[in-house]
């Protein structure tokens, strides 16, 4: 039998000084002893990328993204280079791999490349005769020989694209949280932390606002079929698995509440109601790069007008009012109204899919404490609604303890 | 006519932060805008490099020099990126290059690699379309496609490595000094900034306790024929040209003064005079990596034994002192009389060749301020004495007046 493979990433608080380098060095000399063939991804050491980031947009603040890339991809080449001194301290055979080394090819969209193919026949060669990769995250090569890297995150990219390029029987992902837990712990004193969860759910909770995983990340494990582990480098315990749903033998109807205030509502009231007048609204602002996310139209009881209210990022929210506004005699609606102070609160389950009645237990435990829904969205596995702002940690607790998710 | 081509090599001080990577920047740019092809050549920020180091050893004392090298070699990366960033933000076209990407290829000596081939096809091709290159100094690529670096100061190397690769009019090495000087300034108030000197007298000047260049750096621009002009990056002025001796008109006799407080003496007394003694003194320290500078031999009235008097680096003195008392037995001195409170003072011009009596003045000299000369050693263009510590500013500045080096 071929001996068991792992990649262990180890993100920017899991490596901040040269102790925590030497307690994440620890763990993997463990796994090595245990006999697995171990490959390692770091990150920069927590705070690096922001000084290098801070650097750049002093020098020149519209900078040459392939020049950005190569001062912030400095960050994990630093790490990559101490952690494997921290491997050879403890008597593990070990070298630093940095992305232009191996290498890890992408394309040439710098400051968030995409990975193309990472070739594993050295290090698979390496892994082989007993030596730990430790792989510098967040960067890659492009074209010309430039140093490419994957955006904010892209780390755990890196590891899930090693493991799946590595065939590893698993992906563990040290961070400063023990796992995934079915709500935000801040918020929710009764949130528990989950043994498993699947990939789709893990997408909904990281594009919904958990911070746990780079969203890029989770749909590459899935593509690839790449079993993570969330946990913590601080406590030695198993996180939360990261998996298919044929893993997952009893699957909860809910697992998860999420919520996210990073959307602002946007409101256009008697817009005259044609055919294209949602195309008139949204092309411009695609066409600013402003991403639209849950939208609603009401039609007006004589039908000649509607009402359209929609949320973008809050860090959209001026600049779109401003186009809007420029727009106004092209759409001829009667009044812009902009609301920042919204929540997005999402329950997240696979198995909703099997159950229903979901969504309309969450708008009964809603309408009982008294909150009123804005705009609704659903998909096959999440429903969300917008409410007011100062709801938030009412909404989330209540949604909580209806979908059973308490911990005793 | 060919446009003249130039390197410009801004040390850590020069980079030190975003402004003055700005005001560095700016200087290139006039060099542009007069109509040369320019390359730069920088070095880490500084401070960054200690604290690279300082990082190696905290996680691994007895570190593996190809993961120290993928460490410290960051800090240049790191400034190159962000003066490919200035230049851009001038208007001017520039593009960072990495000693990888160029490559600049070294030997496998990590740590303190040495250049054996800079590919300069693409970098030429670059410089002919007006793109500016701006090279990470002290790095190169070793064998394995692992990055090496050229120890300490190795920058200035790399920078004249560069032009001498690139067939360069002059180097430009911007320190935070505005040129070499007859004798060390913060010593000799009347000290004056040479406007040239020749290759062997900054070499010995290097190797004799100025740290202005790296020796190897003058070494190698002696053997290309590369004009080297160290300048100051806070002033605007002409520094002091290192040139061949045909492009000095009017030598001087003498163009320096040199000290050394990091040597110290041993001597060994009544050491039994036979063949092979020399050999069986500095053999055994030669093979534990001693170097040993100065060597007097006084045989004794009978001529029956010696005593033997040599200088190590001060660093060096206890393991030399262990290493010479465990062969007490068979070599057969009677005492072993270690001293450090030694300095070596130095005279240096390449005028000495064709000017008798310049060691008899110094002899002069040195004996009427009443100071006691311990050990001689002469070459072609130097005189260098050891006196006792406290001796070193009274006898640099006497000689300074003495050889008529004195500023007006």
């Amino acid at each position: 039998m071929a001996p068991s493979r792992l990649v262990m990433k180890f993100g920017g608080t899991s490596v901040a000084d040269v102790a925590r380098i030497g307690a994440a060095a620890t763990r993997v000399k463990r796994e090595v002893d245990a006999g697995k063939q171990v490959a390692v991804v770091v990150s920069a050491m927590a705070g690096a990328t922001n000084r290098l980031v801070e650097w750049t947009s002093a020098v020149s603040p519209l900078h040459d993204a392939r020049e950005y890339d190569v001062v912030v991809a400095s960050g994990e080449q630093v790490t990559a280079g101490l952690m494997a001194l921290a491997l050879q301290a403890l008597g593990v055979n070990a070298r630093s791999w940095l992305g232009w080394q191996i290498p890890i090819r992408t394309d040439d969209v710098h400051g968030k490349a995409r990975i193309v193919a990472i070739d594993t026949d050295l290090l698979g060669e390496r892994m082989a005769q007993g030596q730990v990769p430790v792989v510098a995250g967040f960067q890659g090569q492009g074209s010309d020989n430039r140093i490419t890297t994957l955006g904010r995150g892209g780390s755990d990219t890196s590891a899930v694209a090693l493991a799946a390029a590595l065939h590893a029987d698993r992906c563990d992902i040290f961070t400063d949280v023990d796992g995934v837990y079915t709500s935000d712990p801040r918020v929710v004193a009764k949130a528990r932390k989950l043994d498993k969860i699947t990939y789709e759910e893990m997408l909904e909770m990281a594009s919904l606002g958990a911070k746990v995983l780079q969203t890029r990340s989770v749909e590459m494990a899935m593509k690839h079929r790449v079993r993570l582990q969330v946990l913590s480098s601080f406590e030695d315990k198993p996180g939360t698995l990261v998996v298919g749903e044929d893993e997952i033998v009893e699957q909860e109807m809910v697992s998860g509440i999420a919520y996210n205030r990073d959307e602002a509502k946007i409101t256009l009231t008697r817009v005259p109601d044609r055919p294209g007048v949602a195309a008139a609204i949204f092309g411009p602002l695609a066409d600013a790069s402003i991403n639209v996310d849950m939208i609603v139209q009401n039609v007006s009881e004589d039908g000649s007008t509607t009402d359209m209210t929609f949320t973008v990022a809050k860090s959209d929210l001026a600049r779109s009012v401003r186009l809007l506004e420029d727009l106004r005699a092209t759409l001829g609606y009667r009044a812009l109204v902009p609301d920042p102070n919204v929540v997005k609160v999402s329950v997240i389950g696979v198995g909703m899919r099997s159950h229903a009645g979901v969504a309309q237990r969450m708008f009964s435990a809603l309408a009982e404490k008294g909150i009123n829904i804005q705009v609704i969205s659903t998909s096959e596995i999440k429903v969300s609604v917008l409410i007011a702002e100062e709801y938030t940690e009412l909404a989330v607790r209540s949604l909580h303890t209806v979908y059973g998710l308490d911990a005793d």
